[in-house]
């Protein structure tokens, strides 16, 4: 019986085990998961954190014994990897309860370790209260922290997490101040469009302050952070619960140490068919690298649509079923209050800086007829002067989620404008305009001849 | 000065007008209109007729005097034109108001005529109170017949005007009887799916007779409808207001006196820049025949959506802009009480009409997290067995919009199932599940090796 050896119990690692087990039940899989929970929505969390969801249950699929008695992988929670012993074909790992070193042999691995936050370079980093939301685990300690009733939060970044935690804790009665070291939020979205997320943000008393960071935290006597030192900021910040979020980086240190080989985005490099540079070795996820769509650039991704997918691949691969992994636009949507915010591809900044001569048009339109209420939404389409090519579209607003998924799949097709103008798409007056708010951004590219 | 004359005043004909003369303030533009109103959403009426909105003007983008002011083109409403005179390049046309005729000449034509409903083969057609729906003077006399406060409405066919009516006469306290004489509702879906939208016409109260005609509509004294005879009804079926809508047929009365060519579909032959086989003579929207991108068959589309962009690729051509228009996949959707009901491409039964040897996955999901309300939708999804290639996409239920507009995308590239299950669309839980419904039905399909 082959031994499939799994690192890593989220999004890649789970759809992995499960896919492989179904292709071929004659396989043993093994999951090995260092937190507590496996199978979690991390996506959920900002819900939880906000009380929408009521219970941590809610956000979790499977537990291991669910997920083995119904998928027939064993799975295996506070089991760390420590090493791959490339040479004995076998993982070191340790029981984090019993502090025992444990060897988990295997015929075929699939390395899943995800990512982990950045961490803030910030004197006081280390005090209570400051959290960096990238589990279920986190989201309990943040929950938890909300017991006590702070009132002042500070969010570091601006990002999709920080966006969501900070809808989710105004909505809990804490008053928002969010910081971006960058002249504008959201990075992934062109400046202007980030400014429409800025005001949405604003509309709902939340601070946003830009081109600043935070120097110093300061704690009480407790030790939990009461205030920050933030740059160009005379007085210290009041501030009794602090979320960072200023990126991820993949959690690559296991492959690294047995040699296997980094791609130029600092993820593990993998073929389409998610191999490593060492023989029988995967990996998949939010650790591996993979292709841009539109750029043909090698990228890491961070986010669990790609994770889910790249697991289904993965796991196919592992049951011997040959399969491909394509690549990413990295297409995101974020509830930010009232607007949807998304983006798919390119945008303007990106393009240029891939070595495009992008064009863009940005404009606003109604996403369902003006006389049942507009739910004006604004796209902004990003194309290349030189082929036409539709390279990206961001969209804040009503309905800015269908717009830009119309768009991932018309650059997946590598699209040109021209065609991306005539697509049939559907209206009535509930959903859309006769002319889609999609079709108005194409046909405003069209000015560019 | 070139002149141009565009007879029809809606969808194609308007928007032509105003593109024709936006490329080329020297042309000398002439609309003829036959009916009281030009630029007016028929799509709008049932929510007119409903209340939902006001008054009549709300549903007109433009009168004749603001079109003429802000885009330059002369606009004639109350002018029917009665012939094409090639030989002469004019048009003899009749001022319904005066009875007097007039001729216009022109340089270059267009022809958008667009269609009309079939009218019903049963005796007592001709009563009062006996409607069908295909623009806005149809929608003021409804609603102008809906104060007489009818108690029972008999819907004749159960396609989409049928569908969003009964929604507006249930809203406005009208018991409503749909009939249908198939033995399916909805032509564009496979009956499975057909089957949901009636049980949400179940759900809200309306009656829906399968496989069921009118033989026979008797009238009250005043000559207004009081009940139909309906095939397999022993009694009379009491109905004071009722609404034949059986299907459209291509307004193609003019084109053919004058010789020009028909298509195989009916609708007027048109090339890719929608030129008829007579010299300087276009036509585009309901009335002119268009190419199906899937079927690769020529047919008459009676969708505006259409018209629009055939009016603007006729209008560039008028202005001797070259343009073309690729052709359609007949998407649509249309809300039924609380259900977004959306198609695109190629229905199961149609896909083997048209020669392919098609397979169905029909999968029901989560158009956003279950946490946070799912609001299920069911999709069907269509793909050839042999190249496996997406041949269309039927959904039903929450999103039912977004899928099909994603699926209308990968039917004009051509996608393959196997493109098609990895495309990177948005997720984040107000609006999708990590594996969105179109992906899960691309999975489905996958299974089809």
């Amino acid at each position: 019986m082959p031994k499939v050896l799994v690192i890593g119990g989220n999004a890649a690692g789970m759809t992995a085990a499960g896919r492989a087990r179904r292709l071929d039940p004659g396989l043993e899989v093994t999951v090995l998961e260092r937190g507590p929970h496996v199978s979690s929505s991390v996506c959920g969390t900002p819900y939880f954190i906000s009380g929408d969801v009521p219970r941590a249950e809610n956000l979790i699929r499977y537990t291991p014994e669910a997920f083995q008695e119904r998928r027939g992988a064993r799975v295996l929670t506070g089991v760390a990897a420590e090493k791959l012993d490339l040479s004995r074909r076998r993982v070191v790992a340790r029981n984090l309860e019993t502090g025992r070193e444990i060897a988990f042999p295997y015929d075929r691995l699939l390395v899943a370790t995800g990512y982990a936050p950045r961490r803030i370079e910030a004197a006081g980093a280390e005090l209570g209260n400051i959290f960096s939301l990238a589990n279920l685990s986190d989201a309990l300690a943040i929950r938890s922290a909300l017991e006590r009733r702070p009132q002042r939060a500070l969010l570091v970044g601006a990002g999709l997490v920080n966006l969501e935690m900070a809808e989710s804790l105004s909505r809990r009665g804490v008053a928002v101040t969010m910081l971006e070291k960058c002249d504008h939020i959201v990075p992934g979205l062109d400046p202007e469009m980030a400014d429409l997320v800025e005001a949405e943000l604003a509309r709902h008393g939340v601070a946003v302050w830009k081109g600043r960071s935070v120097r110093t935290f300061f704690g009480n006597p407790d030790g939990r952070v009461q205030s920050a030192w933030v740059s160009g900021i005379a007085e210290p910040v009041a501030a009794d619960i602090v979320l960072v979020y200023i990126g991820v980086r993949p959690e690559t240190g296991l492959a690294r140490a047995a040699g296997i080989a980094l791609g130029r985005s600092g993820a593990i490099a993998v073929s389409e068919r998610l191999e490593t540079s060492a023989p029988s070795i995967y990996a998949a996820g939010n650790c591996a690298e993979t292709l841009h769509l539109v750029s043909n650039q090698p990228v890491a991704n961070a986010l669990g649509t790609a994770a889910n997918k790249q697991g289904r691949v993965a796991g196919e691969n592992l049951a011997r079923v040959p399969a491909v992994f394509r690549g990413v636009l990295n297409t995101w949507v974020v509830r930010v209050f009232d607007a949807a915010v998304a983006r798919t591809g390119l945008t303007e900044q990106e393009a240029r800086a891939c070595g495009f001569l992008p064009v863009a048009a940005q404009i606003t339109a109604g996403a369902r007829a003006r006389y049942l209420g507009e739910e004006p939404v604004t796209l902004r389409a990003i194309a290349d002067r030189a082929s036409r090519r539709l390279l990206g579209v961001q969209a804040v607003g009503g309905g800015a989620d269908k717009r830009v998924d119309v768009a991932a799949v018309a650059l997946t097709a590598g699209m040109k404008v021209d065609e991306a103008a005539q697509l049939d798409l559907g209206y009535a007056p509930p959903y859309s305009q006769v002319w889609d708010p999609f079709l108005v951004a194409m046909n405003a590219l069209l000015r560019y001849r």
